[in-house]
């Protein structure tokens, strides 16, 4: 299965899913997926993200408690759900302020390894 | 209730949790609450998360999808759950990797609204 069809897999099925995309911590996208009708720039949001994941990589690194493995942020109209796939790509998940929030971390988290795999 | 029975009961009910602590965005702590034990300096975690956490909130700021409301950050070692309470302050919950995540979340939410009102 393609990125594509993973991320579609995961936006479709997570009950809210606005869209998802396979980015590198500089802000690079590999591949993007969006639910018709979503409405939010995931790229953009993702970009924007980017950053933070970095610094936030970062900050782990200085507190020396292992690998990043999830980060979600949660704000009034919005979902970000962000799984660290390798030293360089992250998965994000963008949902609606009404989406299942523990499903969509768990198709995450069930994807992960066969997009670390994909990406070696 | 003052500020560390309310971080006590968050991290002694949460099954797992290694501390609390209500800090301003600036790094500057108000209280906190250790778990006997839990072997985690708390402050100094909260203090480098203090920095992400203010760009997160410029983040959501330039994405407009309201205000933050949780950020959780899972590595392999420790979880770290953050629930804003006010334009300045946050709390935030340190777990053990085999703390009750849910459980945590749940009592940080539930504890947010009298947080809120104490600090004003």
């Amino acid at each position: 299965m393609g990125f594509k069809a993973i991320l579609k897999t995961i936006v479709e099925d997570s009950c809210g899913g606005l869209g998802g995309v396979i980015m590198g911590y500089d802000g690079i996208a590999i591949d993007e997926y969006l639910h018709e009708g979503g409405g939010v720039d995931v790229q953009m949001l993702a970009v924007e993200y980017a950053s933070v994941l970095k610094e936030i990589k970062r900050t782990i690194g200085v507190l020396k408690t292992g690998e990043l493995e999830e980060v979600s942020i949660i704000s009034e109209q919005c979902s970000v759900i962000v799984r660290g796939i390798s030293d360089d790509f992250f998965v994000a998940l963008v949902m609606g302020a009404e989406g299942n929030f523990g499903k969509g971390r768990y198709l995450l988290k069930r994807a992960a390894p066969g997009l670390r795999e994909a990406l070696q």
